[in-house]
């Protein structure tokens, strides 16, 4: 058996999926920019696919934007709307595109404030009204943490951003949310936001940012003009309709998908009850996604489960993907920012998961993890 | 029949691309930086995917770092290289990647030189070694000219540049000849090459750039720290395989191909010796590619004219795709750089050819072009 719980790291692109891109870049090659009817056919279908998002998180067409991905977003965003003397809020345990990009910042004369977040991965509230102040242009809070899968309450963000300051923006990395908790920006009151297709089923090297009419952003990349300005480049099109496709079916089966894993990990959860000395980080709770199960196996060092897991085709990370050799020298941020001691740390394993992976999955990495366990603690490697 | 003579534009991606990436996103889905095995797998795919990169410009794959294209890759050498009070040269003609990033710098500090180029698109070599002061940083000059193929003595640009300075890096734009034309980066004395995947048959949203050993950039993107840092994002594996294979394609049939389009164009051009009133822009010569034939029909509109064309299934474009509409409405920059008069320039339509197109093609242009000249003088649009 193969069992894939690395879902925050990347999924699996779906097959229809796959088959998308294949039938863009067949059908679909041309450079939307050129003027004969090629062209034109590419044009339309990008502009259907604008449409297509802005369904599914409740805003306009022309408020979406193509980028190559969560990190450009991210970026973009971040990049886009600071001046020096500005201020950014964010909190202590974001995605490295954000948090490096803030001390990129730092560095050139931008304040930011770093909020701190509670056992649930919570920000606290008093603190992000407190740190609001007139030179405040951005609070970029993520809507579901990748290591350990805490919800924020961007409705409640929103409404307090929005009451304390006209001028401070709000921006919603939704990259591990998209497609599996419901966003709605106006609800919301997002100013800007990030999806990336990879962690959707969809395709790699492709995302979008949502950015509210009205607004607008200091490009990264120039050149041709594409994106209305924001985004230079040749649109690429056959990824952009894989992401569409991928989009579609994770939206329209958002609540359908929400149950399936949320039972998984309850059943996770359940079977994991006797096994001693293990910390959930990321308990059954509403704050926290039910995509996402991070636990410490005091006394162990993750990266030497999760070899051992791998020799049963078990794919798992410890803290994210892209931060795995870091987390492997330094420890995670993430964790740390929770309060969580040095070993519960270093023996953090992130199962994530998707509707895709099944009961029986989880039945064979229980049962893998009870042997190793029982090996590594009795060699105490 | 079709007909696209718009692979300036964009490249229809091969039929083994197309599979390729197909074959990425099945079996090379996981994230690079995954710690597990299927990780491990694709990070070897990556570096092996470097390496081969690597052979077909004379560099190590140490050299090679993947991005989302030719604009990415151009406005992160570009940016990424100067700092306030530096000076860059580059040329009139350049491609909006590099022209309108180096407008960008020019609004925060930095200095550009814009060199001049002659009636064969080539630069002014006194001015360019003129132009050379203590404080220039980047010289940045494209290989071929997207819309009228005029190919710069790289070689001859290289030398100068490392005998007058040791501080101006050299780049090159190598976006339109890459695969096409040969290049060596140690010979030329290259400090930092973009190329596309979209223009050699292979996917969009995926380039590369080469920088040389010891150079650093300052990234555009940052995050989880890949590519060595320079570049911040979840690795594009599926679509640098694709460009792995488009470019396997291309540089091993680079002389087959190039004398192929060599032919069609020469056919292209004897065919046009009936047609009246003409200028050929890119003339058969060593020092234009023979994989654009631009010409300006007198006297008639080049939009209409092109709209003619595509009711025939004839794909062509005024200028360049990614500037089109700017070119409808001002006028091409590169053909004013060539010192054309306004009537040359509106009239002027680019056939960006391919190896996989035919002389029967170009003979049933022919036949439409006639046609609708002869159309389109009679009523005088
Ligand atoms: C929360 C979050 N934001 C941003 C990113 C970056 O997305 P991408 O890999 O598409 O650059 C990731 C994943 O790597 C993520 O989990
Ligand atoms: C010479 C040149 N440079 C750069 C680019 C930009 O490449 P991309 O479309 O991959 O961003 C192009 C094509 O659009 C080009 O022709």
């Amino acid at each position: 058996m193969n069992v894939y719980f690395d879902n925050s790291a990347t999924t699996i692109p779906l097959d229809e999926v796959i088959n998308e891109v294949a039938e863009g870049m067949k059908e679909y090659y041309a450079n939307p920019s050129s003027l004969h009817k090629l062209g034109i056919k590419c044009e339309k279908k990008l502009l259907h696919s604008r449409e297509l998002l802005a369904g599914t998180i409740n805003c306009t067409r022309e408020e979406i934007f193509f980028t190559s991905g969560g990190s450009e977003s991210n970026n973009l965003i971040i990049r886009g709307i600071t001046k020096v003397g500005n201020h950014i809020i964010t909190s202590r345990f974001e995605h490295p595109s954000v948090l490096n990009t803030c001390k990129e910042l730092e560095k050139v004369g931008i304040k930011i404030t770093y909020l701190d977040v509670d056992e649930f991965g919570q920000i606290d509230m008093e603190q992000l009204e407190e740190s609001i102040s007139k030179n405040t242009v951005l609070v970029s809070i993520m809507h579901v943490n990748n290591e350990m899968g805490a919800i924020q309450d961007i409705e409640k963000i929103g409404k307090m951003i929005k009451e304390k300051s006209h001028r401070a923006k709000f921006h919603v990395d939704a990259v591990q949310s998209y497609g599996k908790i419901k966003i709605d920006v106006k609800k919301s009151n997002i100013d800007m936001l990030s999806v990336s297709g990879h962690k959707i089923h969809g395709p790699k090297g492709i995302g979008f940012l949502y950015l509210r009419k009205g607004l607008s952003l200091t490009p990264i990349i120039t050149g041709g003009g594409q994106e209305k300005g924001l985004r230079s480049g040749t649109e690429n099109l056959p990824a952009i309709m894989g992401m569409i496709k991928a989009a579609e079916v994770t939206c329209n089966n958002l609540q359908q998908n929400l149950d399936i894993v949320k039972r998984l990990k309850e059943y996770f959860i359940k079977k994991l009850s006797d096994i001693k000395d293990i910390r959930i980080n990321s308990p059954l709770d509403e704050r926290i996604s039910p995509y996402i199960l991070n636990i410490s196996f005091l006394g162990i060092r993750a990266e030497v489960l999760l070899h051992l897991l791998e020799e049963k085709d078990i794919y798992v990370s410890p803290g994210s993907a892209c931060s795995s050799k870091q987390v492997v020298s330094k420890g995670s941020h993430v964790l740390n920012a929770l309060g969580l001691c040095e070993k519960e740390i270093s023996g953090a394993i992130r199962f994530s998961l998707s509707p895709y992976n099944t009961i029986q999955e989880v039945d064979y990495v229980i049962e893998n993890l009870k042997q190793s366990l029982l090996f590594l603690r009795r060699v105490k490697i």
